[in-house]
């Protein structure tokens, strides 16, 4: 868990992903040797600040995003989020501007009015984040944005033992979206993919339960195509593995991107369920994540 | 009528469209020999559940959605909606899961909260449609679906004698898009295509009455390209057919995505108004079929 | 500023931008001849009402809308939007139909319902645009559709003295856009460009002010990437002009459609800011838009 931990102290709300990017490279290239295929590593000024990492003859693509939620500052106190923070007075805002190092706290008014306290005033579109706290049990993992560092996690995990596939680290997942559609174009021009897996994390429910499995997403806001879900279905079946369906009539993910760009993806959520979603307090359980890595390894190998 | 009543009749909610694929491509199959040109028939894992067939060396294209509007079974008895049905307790619904055929009742209550009464649990994630109730009289005909089967209908009503073009049968449209993209992309790139006509049902309203003729939509939601839809005025007033010129602020179509795709094309949408939308009950002007009909097939040889 | 007059003047909403094209088109033609570097020029059918000029090897492309916000004529005396208009009763429309030049008045009743006053019916379809009443003084200029015939007058501002560099003029970015895919694609594939600037006019607001200078927008609806926002920030800096730091959470451009087109772009909006947005007013400090002129010059030499 030292790994997710470090992930989630990493700061990379959506527009500045770019620490995120260079722990995500350094990451690779210092743990590659130690994977059972050597990766091709596709990053740079071509693909903004993302990565793409392909196996050896890749069928299936993991979409992992390394953006987080946050705010942005505006002008005097004010604060306009960044994707959909829960927002309560008192939680604890970090970031950095030209003055140095900042640590703050959230106000929230009764009009949804957002604002920052602290000893001086911020510079102009500085951005914040939650403040990491970092909390195990013997059962569960707390913290901010385990959605979506859980996903990177994943998509690290799985690449230990990955055969072929690719693995996509995107960007702007939670404010608007964007780079999906070019990371797309690139892997089905030059691999001929065009399946897809969204390594990212989803909600408890009255339907979905914490420790009964990885979660299946039949639908979000958007629908996955029914046959291509229903592979998945089959394959999670077999393994073994414990897997829980989910069925939304809301909520998106990169898969919505893949669904309309211009190339024929199929993709399917698969991910770990958590409470306070959005909240500097995302509680994910061990057992699902590690149903979420192990059936990952199962689908990119029988897809 | 007998087509149009088994078009109805086929389940194929968004994401699930397998059951039209295969009988539109069953019917072209059996019913190719007698028309003008034989198209070839574009389909297969790459192009999702869409077909397309090119006739000749195609200048525009039809696109005609084949799925419809329903609803997703979600966590005890409640429903999920496909698209944006009407929702009246009392509907009949139907579907299949693995336990077997179902039938069962749509129950709305006043909250828009959805729900099924069933004789059993019907599986998480079941698609369910209205049950068909094809009417046909003098006049008119009745059933669900007419949006868009009756699109699906005219598009192969005018494959008969088609010389010149492309048909695209396109998924998704009712429930956030996804295939016109890659669809659009393909016949641009292999044919050059540009132009569009969207085989799509439109609303009986204050300006588009039952049986005055074929309604051209000068803009809904999204507003095409005037030098485009102007020349489809002209070709119009010239052929004599009975036609009604329709302006709305909302609404959209296979034309929404044609528009924002990276390929220039310009669309129009035109087809048939109906009078109860999105219910078990959407009623249709014979008279208007025929102009339906009769338009395309002028468009499509003069654009 | 004889020539943003007669750019406020021309009737161009969006989807019917052919005479904006014209116009531009023939002012290239008369004058390029007195421009540093002679640009290629890039219209025609397959960039409907769109053109391009390319100058010497492009790094960075310009976007400027030539569309503006206006009214579609609907049933009986009922108007639709285009765009998002500001609407009060005694607006002047002007337009012109089949039977004729109009000059109407705009109502709006209590339920936001639009609707004109003429001494005859409008023909279906047609599209209303604000009188034109050009106000200039000391220190500003006024006149409906400022936005965005000043980001239009800039961008043909800076293609007397610009060496290397696409111009990019588009269309409906007031409504639904649809355009800029395309024109991405073209200059991306054909020229390797991805980094864009947005020439559009911005909001005054409790941040940004008349007369202090060029908006730099951090952020909107959607947030550009920081690196490339960074990178803009430091050649402003050190250019000496004037210019003021914008954060929003809402509005959008054709930044937007960058972001989300197959295309890595990056994107960053810089215009003068107005006020009286989307009304028959709106109104600019002369000196911003100095300022945004001066600044495309850097921005363009040294991005």
């Amino acid at each position: 868990m030292e790994l997710l931990k470090t992930l989630c102290e990493i700061h990379a709300p959506s527009g500045n992903e770019s620490a995120m990017t260079d722990f995500v490279l350094d990451y690779v290239k210092s743990n590659k040797s130690k994977w059972t295929v050597q990766p091709k590593v596709i990053s740079g000024d071509s693909f903004q600040d993302c990565i793409i990492l392909v196996f050896g003859e890749p069928r299936t693509a993991i979409f992992a995003h390394m953006d987080s939620i946050g705010f942005t500052v505006r002008y005097e106190d004010q604060l306009v989020p960044i994707g959909g923070p829960q927002s309560e007075s008192g939680y604890r805002l970090t970031g950095q501007d030209a003055l140095g190092p900042i640590e703050c706290e959230l106000l929230a008014d009764d009009e949804g009015g957002l604002s920052y306290k602290f000893g001086r005033a911020i510079q102009r579109g500085t951005d914040l984040v939650f403040k990491t706290n970092f909390r195990e049990s013997q059962e569960y993992v707390q913290c901010c944005y385990m959605d979506n560092r859980l996903g990177v996690y994943n998509a690290l995990k799985v690449c230990e033992t990955l055969e072929n596939g690719c693995v996509v680290f995107s960007c702007w997942e939670e404010h608007g979206g964007g780079s999906v559609p070019f990371l797309a174009r690139y892997i089905h021009h030059n691999y001929g993919v065009k399946q897809a897996l969204i390594s990212d994390i989803t909600w408890v429910t009255g339907g979905v339960h914490h420790g009964k499995g990885v979660a299946i997403s039949l639908r979000d806001r958007h629908i996955p195509r029914k046959k291509y879900v229903d592979r998945i279905l089959e394959i999670a079946e077999e393994s073994g593995i414990d897997y829980q369906l989910e069925v939304e009539g809301s909520g998106s993910s990169d898969g919505r991107e893949l669904q309309q760009s211009p190339y024929p993806f199929d993709w399917c959520f698969v991910g770990a369920p958590e409470d306070n979603v959005h909240s500097p307090d995302e509680k994910v359980h061990k057992h699902d994540i590690e149903c979420m890595i192990a059936l990952y390894k199962e689908l990119m190998a029988k897809l």
